[in-house]
């Protein structure tokens, strides 16, 4: 058993708070245990330069850590002036996550961006980022859905991202701080609904590991992603009850 | 009466949940209205340079925003590589207040960085950042003493900010966002308890305003700011309620 | 008495050389004792993007310091590679200053940028700046009158600013450098001729002070400025004697 | 068959120049087709600054692309004043991946700084420098090896690296610019000799892709790396031939 | 004689290698003994702001410095986010030399970009970019020669650079490495075939140069490039053969 | 003749001002007719690393702007967060200049800071800059010297620039901003006392121009910098009456 006392392909306490920004399209604070990630959707009616008539949309993100997210103090990136290249990463992988399950034409050409801002961090904030996004990602289309401006959502089917590794020579899921700077290997899977993968990035910390044992991280990855699909369908339903400016509107009647 | 319905001299409903992060020596998350700004208090043990031998401390304060803080969303500082004329103004204003109540002799050769970041702003961040500050501040410097890393507490009296202003010729407390927009004039005081001042700033927007004028905005600063005092002293109370680890230990006896 | 010998209520020199610059449209030597700032006004026929097309214009300042202008030398901020916040401070303080005496409208979309750098610096430049900036964007604004640009000249009501500061516990005005160093308090006021407030910014630099005290200073700022508006109107008429390129022009006769 | 005739599991002409810099430690210009890379390795004597005094060694990499490297010319990293995302991304990349094969005790404590730059570009240019950096590393440290500042030989086991992706529904090795612009999924593979994974870095182009497309993209990239590391043995045995200053000295002889 | 055994008025071995690049519209790899200098030409259909609806082109360029070019490991400019004073100082001197030997007018509203990299740097990068920088540049120009873009080849006489100095009191004609650290003088002459100068810049590192002296050293670099202008010929001979793609076409026929 | 009237081999009104700041340890401004450009040398006790603990000393030089120095404005430096091309070129030159002229054993473990800020510019901003800065240099080691840091003032001969340029065919001398712009060809020379060349930069701006050209030039430079050398020691002796803080002490009595 691990340290946290949870199975090995258990997830920690997941909560998601939807719409928690006043002025945001869409938004979510995601908790995955003591992580803790505000994430915000913006709607903008410019596309980047290469979509500019092309009717097509995109979507972009953002990655940002409070300086005491952490443990100890991490220097404020405006203040030094550049983003690491580990923010980098990050929020180049959590743009192309969001994107694999948008249909472009259907969002038309506009922009959404995404804001992952890390309140709190213990392990895992690029995955609560993704899965945190596709909600506020959602809502914010929803928005779109609900004035018309959008025909139809372009959301084709939903994204999660959930870690693993190799900790004590054992596959577990979802790793917190403590297990991640013990790990042998940490993964990161992005699954799509229905099985498909999305994006995998998998690291030996120390020696290379086996194709066997990477298939099993596989096997967590598609038993943690399956249980929070299920928790995004409810953070949404949650969000429109009582929403009115959410709500999808009747069909046009014909004239 | 204001448009809010609240009266000349009132406060928005004011909130301070101290000790809302994991890991900061000191924190709080303050609510001015809808404005929400988290204040970490960092300890680090050593000193700028033009302290370094002296026996001094010194508080340092850096402020953020995150990008969907505001109605429409402002630009991410690291990812343009600098901070804005406003961030610096705001965090040196913080500094400066937070070091006027601090006996730097007391604190000995540390600092205190202070980190405010705006979660959501609806006006009044920078007065909401330093009169949470001090609470986060207070509290990180009562956890050196009750580790008696210091031997006294070394806040010498409380601190505490707000805004006032002149809004369709009628000086009002406390602004949020719709009334600051539209202000002929615009103050941040920054006053001690006790009725010292720290720090007036009070800029005309439109013409210049009267010292009359002038006057019955540091009235109704005084007012405020009496209020917030007490606020300031629940929180802290609160916050130590139930939490051995901050509690002042029993004098050494004598040897 | 002080130990420059000035009463509390005296001014040091104050010097003004109008149109020492061989190209800007506007331009003046401002000396207040040994601080000597050199102020430019440059006329631009275009206004940042939030103005175009509204049929209004713009002032904007630029502040900077010559490495040698202080007493030990400070690194250059080109090498450096970006602003200090003080900087940043002072050029938005000069900026806001200057634009409440201008009519916007009557400008026009056209912006004028006030550049002040200081040759030399014992205590009060942003003061010089403000006070020698407005004898320069008078002078530049007169220039456009002179050639028919403008109908009428923009500028509303004189501006001028000055410092004070409690000095061993005595209120005094326009302090140099070694009176501020060793100032308990200090305090910015800009004014408008005729009385009014533009702009207040005071500081505890050790404990806070008092009300009454804080009165004490906006009286000698009164009464600095008072001289100032005078200084400034004779050396605008000095720098008009002989230049017939600024001289206004005749009215048009109706036709 | 594909576009270049070559089969599915065919890598293109791979060459490796060992030792072509007259400077280096170690070097090689390695050539997947008409992919061209210089990299060196440089030995200097010291750590950063979390190794100090630890005994232990580091490698580290950086990655740059001359601006002609590419079909359309690109834009100098050093002019912008800043490295790309995907700069950053891939340095990070092949400095992880060549640490995962250096035993850091051994080493002590000095760091190999691997310099990969990108004189042609056609696809699979950071599997190219982590294969061909291999190399570079493995001849610097036999230099140290060969004047007796190492005992031993730190490299644990050869570490290659190759792309795979899906191309009109099919799984194909080691995919040049063409193929790679029409890839539906893009995944390069880290392995280590002995069959190890070291790193994987798996993307979704359009759809997600399925667990046994994946599982077939693995097999591929066992394959590629198998041949791979045959042909960095002979490169380094041929630039060990007739190059008397990396030769392996005798063991010292007991005294 | 020289350490290198080299005549005084002795090239090193020169070579060329024109059309080394994949991509570029013209490129060539110049080899002055060991520095080897790859040089790639651009050509843009858009010219800097202040050409615009002129009718004339431009033709600008960069320098840049593998990190292990240099015997000791140079910084990379990326990495630290800024060029360095003698890249910027480098690569206007190539700009400036290779302008003044092409017909503006004839060019036509484009402009070529000249990329000089240097792969290893032995003494004289700056006169191998220029005398490289040609070669690609000439080759470039006639590929839009070829595809009737430009009616007639705009480059009015060829230009080359060499470098002289004075070492142990001799004065010595492209001095490498080695010579160069020792020399007392180091120049740079930049000359048009025919004769005329375009660009001198001597410098004395020890003490001053005699009038006599600096005359020797122009004389120097009249017999260098007399040299440098038969070379590049041949280069440029060698690369057209068997390129159908740089063949001029015959004239239009009259219609 | 000129079309200011001047001879062709004859100077603008030359002006030292020296000793102008209260408080750097040398100053001089200096004016070329309507260029004016104020230099301060400031003494530092330290040196740049790669001279620490070899006894020797550096000097080194910043150059500056004022933004409306020039006819049209020109950006500020700091405030676009780097320095230009030229900018660097320039201090770059003034640095290696002054530096030719100094003794680094006698001037022993200490740097000097020469910043050169164009206060107008009217051409010849860089000789101006050399010229002036030779004198402030002179005045602060003097004062090390009258303070008996410094046994010997380690100036060992008069340093001074000039520039020359063909204009309409002819050669002429000390070229104001108008001939610069017009000029078919522009040197600059910096000379010392006694005849030697320190540094040449001579640019065709239009045609390569001719080796007699050249010499013809470089005549004209030898006749400026002598009437410079007179001016400089005029402005030196100057300085030096009444200010006893810059008198040489007699010489040490034997114990």
């Amino acid at each position: 058993m691990r340290l946290s006392g949870r199975a090995v392909d258990a997830l920690r306490v997941i909560r998601f708070e939807p719409m928690v920004n006043k002025y945001a399209e869409g938004s979510c604070l995601v908790h995955f245990g003591d992580t803790k990630v505000l994430v915000t959707a913006t709607v903008e009616e410019k596309v980047p330069p290469f979509l500019r008539n092309t009717g097509k949309g995109w979507v972009t993100a953002e990655y940002g850590m409070l300086p005491r997210a952490t443990h100890s103090r991490t220097d404020r990136e405006a203040a030094k002036g550049k983003q690491q290249g580990r923010t980098v990463e990050i929020q180049r992988l959590i743009g192309r996550s969001l994107r694999a399950v948008v249909d472009m034409q259907k969002l038309g050409e506009r922009q959404i961006r995404v804001d992952a801002d890390v309140i709190q961090a213990d392990g895992g904030t690029r995955t609560a980022s993704i899965t945190g996004g596709y909600v506020a990602l959602w809502l914010a289309l929803q928005k779109l859905v609900a004035t018309r401006d959008l025909a139809e959502h372009p959301i084709t089917r939903a994204v999660a991202a959930i870690s693993c590794g190799l900790v004590d020579g054992e596959a577990v899921l979802d790793l917190d701080y403590d297990e991640d700077s013990r790990a042998e290997a940490d993964a990161n899977f992005v699954l799509a609904e229905g099985g498909g993968i999305v994006e995998v990035q998998a690291t030996a910390e120390a020696d290379p590991f086996s194709p066997t044992q990477f298939r099993r991280l596989v096997e967590l990855a598609e038993i943690g992603t399956a249980r929070l699909f299920e928790l995004q369908k409810e953070a949404i339903i949650a969000a429109m009850e009582g929403r009115p400016d959410l709500a999808t509107p009747p069909p046009l009647s014909p004239e």
